[in-house]
């Protein structure tokens, strides 16, 4: 059989997920100590404006403009020398994440500040743009929690636009951090069924998959077997990767995988999940339902990879 | 077609990477604050002794010994407070990472101290335990790069075993790092030959699949891409998840993919490598076998995932 057939999958499951799209030229060999600064002197630089999590918003008439053009950055406090050279624009325009440390309370009516989840469930940027979001949350994640070295304490400077940084004390060089979590739908594939779980920090009525980080000296597969025995006390037979999502909250890959189940009897872990059970078919189909139409039981949101494992599923794995 | 046809591979290719099949029960959702001096204090606990990137191993005259008990890690000076719990091997024993102090200069003749690398590549030790240390050494590379808060540079401490630590001045917790890295075969159907390359660092003579680092904000499948492009100029279509490999150099996930070339020039960034070029599958062959029985130019070894992706490519994809 041909190596790149994707039965079942006509196109890739990764470039359906919200926070993936992103189409700026990162350049990423090309980083060098100078990029940030002639990336702030270019009339088309435009830059996200970020503070503690949330994105700074300019309202305009019909939506949200999330970038922002030299002067608007102005108005926000910007710490220039913590900014990040993400990439470019279509038109080599630089594209920036800049921390600002303007109060949000001081913004003015036209101007709001959103957190990454909210600004992806409500909608209210998409597509690339939205990837581009990604991006920029992450990395200034990333280096608001790694100003000292972890080595020796001393203060780290920014270098290559930001995508370093370097502590003069010791030498030590830190790199951008991102998190893989393993994201699962276990199939019991004799009775046809799928095992969802809730979180006791879920919204009311919200099942979805069962997630967990990644430890080190694990395979994906081996994670995916092990948060789910550990979760529910479902053994994991055959793994298969689905697709890839960025998520922002702070700076996570989320790795979404089928699982096939071995065992039928679950154990819920209670300090993990306040429940976990299995869902035919069409108890699947009514959660993605009524997470658009409204519901007591709903799924997450189209956008996230659990809502795509789970519809997928449903589509193609009859 | 069911959902979890692998086709073409019968076998899970994440399970015959050298660092996979760690067996340890991790019990990653019980871990507190009392587990490791419980684990300490059990007459049943063996550990790795680990000193900057090399593992002590002791001669037993057919081979080594990874593992140490009590009275022979006290023999090594080892930093019990940072110490870290990775599990439960099958009879409830629990296993430690240590990190110690002892000069290896100082260490008597039965016992060597030697880098991660070369255990895995001269196989001195190998299955379920090379694992385990694959999971020990990650451990203690990140701990011992994450001793100070990130956020306020203040001493961090550690909590869980050892799996996180915590900053008594801010609050801030540290999680395990593990960087993901996108490893890739990209094959030029049209012509049935594969793209492989040489950076400055390998030995002599060595190609392997083009790699590097996902970056915050990039779906697996787009990192295939943009490295593949920015390495060598060739443009790529369809990608293909394959497998994952632990990498504790110093703490990484090697994710194996395929990818599907969309054209055929190759312009190699020379920043970055010495030599790209196509290899049809004679010269794939070579390259595999002279890893193996010497010559001019060889693979990688048979335990890293870049030989996977060939040899997995030459058995299956034609």
């Amino acid at each position: 059989m041909p190596i790149f057939d994707n039965p079942g999958f006509a196109q890739e499951p990764s470039s359906k997920v919200a926070f993936a799209g992103n189409r700026l030229d990162r350049r990423s060999e090309h980083r060098d100590d100078d990029c940030l600064a002639e990336a702030l002197a270019s009339d088309a630089m435009r830059g996200f404006a970020i503070a503690g999590g949330r994105a700074f918003l300019r309202a305009n008439g019909s939506g949200f403009e999330a970038l922002h053009h030299a002067e608007q950055l102005a108005a926000f406090d910007p710490d220039l020398d913590n900014a990040i050279l993400l990439g470019f624009a279509e038109t080599d325009a630089p594209r920036l994440a800049v921390p600002v440390r303007l109060d949000p309370e001081d913004l003015p009516q036209t101007v709001k500040a959103i957190d990454h989840r909210s600004i992806y469930i409500q909608g209210l940027i998409s597509g690339s743009l939205l990837g581009e979001l990604a991006q920029a949350a992450s990395l200034l994640a990333w280096s608001r929690t790694h100003r000292y070295c972890g080595r020796c304490g001393g203060e780290t400077q920014p270098r290559a636009g930001g995508y370093r940084r370097e502590c003069p004390s010791c030498g030590h060089m830190l790199f951008p951090r991102t998190d893989p979590v393993v994201i699962m739908l276990t199939i019991d594939t004799q009775n046809d069924r799928c095992l969802l779980g809730r979180s006791p920090h879920f919204p009311p009525g919200m099942y979805s998959c069962l997630a967990g980080f990644l430890e080190p000296g694990e395979t994906v597969e081996e994670a995916v077997r092990r948060e789910t025995r550990e979760e529910s006390g479902i053994h994991v037979a055959r793994v298969r990767y689905h697709a890839t999502q960025p998520w922002p909250m702070p700076h996570t890959l989320m790795i979404g995988c089928y699982g096939e189940a071995a065992s039928t009897q679950i154990v819920v872990d209670r300090r993990e999940l306040e429940d976990c059970r299995w869902f035919n078919r069409r108890e699947a189909a009514a959660l993605l339902t009524r997470q658009i139409e409204g519901g007591d039981m709903t799924s997450p949101p189209p956008g996230a990879i659990a809502h795509h494992l789970i519809r997928d599923w449903l589509s193609h794995g009859a």
